[in-house]
């Protein structure tokens, strides 16, 4: 099919599942369930194979993780579909109705976005969450993941488009576009009238490339280059758990921290303990005070590597066991530097000063600003909104993690007896 | 000033405003009114020098009327600031507020979208609507005329600011880009990360240009092709009273109606009648039916001008008192034209019929759908919701009818007691 049939075929498909009722698309989710179920050492098999290519190509080992699947991790690609099952339909719901003066009744009603382009990197598992959330909301998908994991989301589709015929659904609303060459996604891209909303997912010079060459309307998702700020109130033990949790639990995703600021009247303390809990699993690129520090320090074990920062690392999304440590003087340089190199993703204050963390809440400009909690609560699931299809990075439309909601739009519905101006 | 000076200044002055309370921005605004009231004779005269360029350069009268500017219209523009003045602060709002399992508190606020970059065609008084809203949503504001209202606008924007200097207010957050030369759209379209959203207003072409050339997040706004459908079984004399007011009453507003679209079942009847009706006053574009309709009828007044429509006329946006007319066969094929030639503006049904009404307002794909009324009534100001930046006709962000509401965004407030992942 070329892509212009393929535009065809999801608009055609997506005016018919808008009009689904919930119960119709909910079985189709359950049929999909049990098709990725039925389907697993396919989708496993073809996993393995986009890994042993991917560790071939010398892929780091913080982003092979992403695109690595496992039984476990197929049910929990399941289990993020029966999530989705469980939610409300988005679709119908009248958020407000009024009269009017003259007696118009104006209704405003949740509809479906109508088709979605999802361009992203090389998680499998987005295959899955994206198409849920995109059925659910009676959106048809494109789906245009990475040549890294073409294998595992060919197989993955394939079950998806089995479990829809199977449970009565509409298996041309979901389609992969899978050529695998740059031209298709600005074809994509460019497609005004197709496709009514693109989200790229992944790293800077993905949302970069979308950004320049799209003609349809976009939401960015996913760079984040998140701070911590340890203030001079923080707790140092617990702000030493959220540092390690937010870098190390899982480096490759978003909303781990890439830099930590440290208030400059504890840092003498702050920063070699710091390094003592990194030491060996994460390598620390200090400011020229805070690698002072660390150098006059006596009881450094030897493991810790860390080197001087450059320029560069404050603007780096490293995704990767690497940390960025820099010393501010107040409060204030802290938010500035936040707002200069922030992606507008997830920020954290460390305090106890009530007016420090409120400052920091009000002034610093991103999706979720957080206070002494770990910035890797940024997330669908953990928000309570089933799964996610990105968190967003910018401003309109949607902003930090996208649910159901965000793939739907309003329509108002006005209902008069001739009334005219 | 330079355009990036512009840019660091308006940057500058939002941030400050984003902090400000309600009192504050109200107070600047009342003194904005005064200003403006104060400055009366300075803006009409500016805007004579407008509109006489205007037609001897042949602008059409429908729009010099947009342009035109009058002491009536000055108390709109005045009352439309003293809208804006009443309504709430929508900064500040919790829309929702839920603990996590794990006893994390999320909070989702509602911000102000940031810096706005407005881009319209020529009528002066979006130049205060836009400000104000814009104002009171913490907002600010970049302006870009069209080059035909320079005059204008820059007396409004002079006396706008004279009242937020005189106010307390924060002047440096409103700017006009009055270089009036094409490169200037260009470097506002780019400015990633110094326009937070660019709203363009007006025709096709101006949408065209901006969403090719955009680097920054858009909301496309105005362009209006929209049709009423007049099936079997509405009230003949209401449908001819309806297709008169959102044909002639306002023929160069956005919501004016362009195309008629008859069921051909009371064709016969209905469409001489039409004739009669706008005879002299709307030039009619009908299809080979509803043509051999008028040329069969004896009563036809002489004044009635009709014309063969060509494929461009379904397409069309006349702004003018221009009427495409068509015969349709049935309930679908006239829910397949709008789909096909709208702009996803606003469309009206008049039926009696409850299967039709529904039906259609189901399957139309617009921002407004209409039982029953005059298209005219897409407008901020009839919905309740104050002035209105312009009618968004995409599906992010806002759809329809653009109030304070759109120029805001959300932040997650999350308050943690040492949570980690």
């Amino acid at each position: 099919m070329s892509l212009n049939e393929t535009f065809r075929s999801l608009r055609e498909a997506q005016v018919r599942l808008g009009l689904e009722n919930r119960e119709a698309k909910d079985n189709a989710l359950r049929a999909v369930m049990a098709a990725i179920d039925a389907d697993r050492t396919a989708v496993l098999k073809a996993n393995t194979e986009d890994v042993e290519k991917a560790r071939a190509d010398g892929m780091k080992e913080a982003l092979v993780d992403r695109l690595l699947l496992n039984d476990q991790r197929i049910d929990g690609i399941i289990e993020g579909i029966a999530d989705v099952v469980r939610l409300e339909d988005p679709i119908g719901r009248v958020h407000a109705g009024w009269k009017t003066p003259n007696g118009l009744f104006i209704e405003r009603v949740a509809v479906p976005i109508g088709v979605v382009a999802i361009i992203y990197e090389s998680r499998p598992n987005v295959t899955a969450d994206a198409f849920s959330l995109a059925y659910k909301a009676g959106c048809a998908i494109l789906l245009r993941g990475s040549s890294a994991a073409l294998s595992s989301n060919r197989a993955l589709v394939k079950a998806i488009q089995k479990g829809l015929d199977q449970g009565c659904g509409i298996s041309a609303a979901v389609s992969l576009a899978d050529s695998g060459s740059r031209s298709e996604v600005d074809e994509i891209l460019g497609a005004r009238g197709s496709i009514d909303v693109a989200l790229p997912r992944g790293g800077r010079e993905l949302i970069r490339r979308v950004v320049e060459n799209a003609r349809v309307p976009v939401i960015e998702t996913g760079e984040g280059n998140c701070h911590i700020f340890v203030d001079q109130s923080a707790d140092e033990e617990n702000a030493l758990d959220i540092i390690e949790n937010a870098k190390t639990q899982k480096p490759g995703a978003c909303n781990a921290v890439e830099t930590v600021l440290v208030h400059h009247s504890i840092a003498g303390r702050f920063i070699p303990r710091l390094g003592v809990r990194l030491a060996g699993r994460v390598e620390l690129r200090c400011d020229t005070l805070s690698s002072g520090f660390l150098r006059q320090y006596s009881g450094l074990p030897p493991r810790l590597i860390f080197k001087d920062a450059v320029d560069q690392d404050w603007e780096t999304e490293y995704l990767d066991y690497i940390l960025a440590v820099k010393i501010v003087s107040s409060l204030d340089k802290a938010i500035d530097h936040i707002n200069r190199y922030g992606t507008k993703h997830s920020e954290a204050i460390l305090t106890n000063d009530l007016r420090a963390a409120e400052e920091f809440c009000r002034r610093v400009d991103a999706a979720c600003v957080y206070t002494n909690a770990s910035t890797r609560f940024t997330d669908g699931g953990q928000f309570g909104f089933g799964s996610e299809l990105g968190i967003s990075t910018q401003k309109i439309h949607a902003r930090g993690p996208m649910g159901l909601e965000a793939l739907t739009t309003i329509k108002y519905r006005i209902s008069g007896a001739g009334q005219i101006r």
